[in-house]
């Protein structure tokens, strides 16, 4: 017998995110959640693994308070001005609740995020679509109506298209009565971040995550930058959900990561040169899409099916992410991995496409 | 130039909840946050620095797949009736708002967890508080009214005191239309369990903690037992929040920490030997308060105000809880720490009260 009688009503409408796939294996070539193929700092995973002693008997700092001089530093801002969470999806979702529930349709691109849609039913909040253009680019003057706040991913996902901050700028001085949340998971690759703006929009809200150019997706550390009141009213909301929403070893290994500028640049770099490589392959294989700011590439063939694509690649044990959504629908995202997954995604592209001619070339970099 | 007109209007009328002082120096005994004056596991540290390596690249399972296994053998029940999230203030939190926003007010003791209402408050449920009777006991039957659900502490925080079983299922047995949550976060010092009774009630969720009985305070890990449709609930309100509150680490960490029964019975056991010494030598003192079932004693003095008596401990570099509250203004709630810090906590209380006259009888055990 079923017991949702118990279910609060609200949750009978919710249709909740789906998180890539995560097989436990480790056979997979995983190109399906955007993660670094490289590791975490290796100061990261020391300082880490100094934390798994007997102070893990008291709660850890609810405030993160050395994290959060850490974020400021980093970004020539002030620890008010930064909030931390169990990861940007979190940091989001209270973003969410404590900014953007103002009785008025918060506006997020059509193509997005599609966590995005799912918070707002969460909280009750009017979630407005706002088609990108022909392109798949955000218009910035298309946001220029009626709101509860302004949700954009910059680079967006899953087309990796980059505003320039100009663009941003823009936006910010049209739109000065409602928050405008930057969501900049993906910056670090290729796109400008706008923290250099917090301090003179106090509407703005950025929100960037260690998952990606940081390579710690398994330890859940995400941050947001904006005017102390906004990060008060993210405190609030956390002080009312949870105290302590990171745990001593999330701390240390975050700040440790943020401070190991060294290893983020040389990985974001590979990164960025992988994603060139496999930008110029997979166009030699017919494949078209936006110019990637970001670790992932957006992609669609003119004769070949995405969700066929994607099985065939399944077949072949490697994972890229299909949305079925009107207008992408015949796209996939593909995470840019090593170089050398990168080469075995183009040689099982090459032989479900029957092109198997030439082998791809190899890159000596990066 | 206040910026709070961005701030949701419902943020503002939060009042949130203050956690107890966590100081960052080491000079101080904490006996303020009911901690776990031992280590964790041994075993749980090793495999938690087993997991600071390269794989915290990738996102950990969001569904906790193996640490749920580990919990459902604990109790002999089945993975799908276990949820975990970090910490048990998240699990909390996501089950008022999965399971008790039903437009009638949900019951709450007056003396209890004072995170209870924020919840409510966090999600618009009107919390009524049922008064416990004048020997600070929850009343079972008091519970019979019409309500959203009934959330009981068991034991019962601050005051120590435990239900029976019997009397816990009484209550489930006059109450089969709303969820009853039995929040067991200090169950392992003394209470009995109801998850023995998860199969036999649909409308019963328990929620534990590591942070106590474990001392994992500071790796954030909590945990619901129910039936499969209450877990569901809480999983879709998590998959509309954050869809991986646990990483590798603490999942890792969890599931050493519930296996290692010897040393979780060796600290437990420790910890109950030294209440017992500690609750002999206050009453020693003139102190009197509700027998104890938690890893705290909550006190209090004919003739002293308990805000003082914080006060001068304080200055003595020792931290107990107090509460500003109708009915217990006068008592402090004390953790049970190390035989050491309960004999050091003693004699200060002994100077505080001007009965230096003997030391503490010092005990062997444990």
């Amino acid at each position: 017998m079923t017991q949702q009688r118990f279910w609060s009503p609200q949750i009978r409408q919710l249709s909740a995110y789906t998180p890539g796939e995560q097989p436990q294996q480790d056979d997979w070539i995983k190109l399906n959640t955007n993660e670094s193929p490289y590791p975490p700092s290796a100061l990261a995973l020391q300082r880490m693994a100094e934390q798994c002693d007997a102070r893990l008997r008291l709660y850890p700092d609810p405030r993160s308070t050395t994290l959060r001089d850490a974020i400021a530093a980093q970004f020539a801002l002030q620890p008010q001005q930064v909030f931390v969470g169990n990861g940007s999806d979190e940091v989001l979702a209270i973003a969410f609740m404590a900014l953007l529930r103002h009785g008025q349709p918060v506006l997020v691109p059509d193509v997005s995020y599609s966590f995005y849609p799912v918070y707002c039913a969460l909280y009750g909040i009017e979630c407005q679509a706002v088609p990108l253009d022909g392109d798949l680019h955000v218009q910035v003057t298309d946001y220029a109506q009626p709101n509860g706040g302004i949700v954009l991913p910059n680079p967006n996902a899953p087309t990796g298209l980059a505003l320039p901050l100009s663009e941003v700028r823009q936006l910010l001085a049209g739109n000065p009565d409602s928050v405008v949340l930057l969501d900049e998971a993906y910056v670090d690759f290729g796109a400008e971040s706008a923290a250099s703006l917090v301090n003179e929009f106090p509407q703005l809200l950025v929100v960037q995550t260690l998952s990606k150019s940081r390579a710690l997706a398994g330890l859940r550390v995400g941050f947001a930058l904006g005017h102390p009141d906004l990060i008060e009213a993210l405190n609030t909301v956390k002080d009312s959900f949870n105290s302590y929403p990171l745990d001593r070893v999330a701390q240390a290994g975050a700040q440790a990561a943020l401070e190991d500028r060294a290893h983020f640049d040389a990985i974001t770099q590979r990164i960025v040169a992988s994603r060139a490589w496999l930008a110029a392959e997979l166009q030699a294989l017919g494949f078209s899409g936006p110019v990637s700011s970001s670790n992932f590439l957006f992609v669609t063939h003119p004769r070949r099916d995405a969700a066929q694509l994607q099985q065939a690649l399944r077949e072949r044990k490697i994972l890229v992410r299909h949305f079925k959504q009107a207008r992408i629908a015949n796209y996939l995202r593909i995470t840019v991995g090593s170089q050398p997954e990168c080469e075995a995604l183009v040689r099982a592209l090459q032989d479900i496409l029957g092109q198997p001619g030439q082998s791809p070339s190899h890159s000596s970099t990066p």
